[in-house]
């Protein structure tokens, strides 16, 4: 396994978390000097708002531990190609490189829709490297939702039933 | 004066309290039914983290207030035009229309060097009125920054003098 395959499956461990506490299964871990420094899962859900993406509560994280908003030097491992508003948490926390697994057709601005983080016109950049374990990453999203479906499915047919 | 004056200097005066906390000054309100539910300004250096933006407070503020990560039937004034960070957080959260006052051709993402959130290829949009008492909200980050400046210098020479 390389070190960018070690630092992904770490943000799927994440992602897995999750997934068991019904939150849409996307994983982060921040890396500095070959290091975990943070690590986080979406919490959207718990939280009960839409900012608490797993990148943004991962920054929070590896900000408290360097005590620093200048996450210079650092890595960010995740498992879904981050939104406009992570790509822009990113840039303006001014982490050196990041890694994604999945690609997102629909939200993804880091290669897919737009490419934020590369984007020469903002003060900071990152380097990107996506598809990191892909499949891998993609498969824990496709059959989190197939089973929600096949939930809302099943208490739908209950409701029916009564 | 207008609604949309009176909510901005609302925001305006949320941006002042920053600038006395040594943060840039920027400052939102959320308002829903014609009523505020949530003020905040930029907290970066209180916090240390750079994903405390004046928009990303406010809508956590609006969440915990309302019970609900979905910010439908909300408007947000903001005193500078959103990041790419901020513009994201405000999709993600599905409000209605965003009202900003200074334009800020260094990283906005609402009209700027992109528009987010009106690129119709997101699962949701936000209208959006920029230059909202627009001299007002310039003239606070432009004071601001020649005082930080005067305040550089003076420490400068002071140090030299030593």
């Amino acid at each position: 396994m390389t070190e960018k395959e070690f630092f992904m499956k770490k943000a799927i461990a994440a992602a897995k978390r999750a997934a068991k506490c019904d939150e849409v299964p996307v994983g982060a871990v921040i890396v500095k000097d070959g290091k975990i420094i943070a690590t986080a899962n979406n919490r959207k859900e718990r939280e009960n708002c839409a900012v608490f993406h797993a990148e943004i509560v991962a920054v929070r994280k590896a900000c408290k531990k360097l005590n620093n908003w200048y996450l210079d030097g650092c890595e960010v491992y995740v498992t879904l190609e981050p939104c406009p508003m992570c790509a822009g948490a990113l840039i303006n926390s001014r982490l050196d490189k990041l890694y994604f697994g999945a690609y997102d057709p629909k939200a993804g601005c880091c290669g897919s829709l737009c490419n934020l983080v590369e984007d020469k016109r903002f003060n900071h950049n990152l380097k990107v490297e996506g598809g990191v374990l892909r499949e891998e990453c993609a498969e824990l999203l496709s059959s989190y939702f197939k089973n929600k479906r096949a939930e809302n499915k099943a208490a739908k047919e209950r409701k029916q039933g009564e």
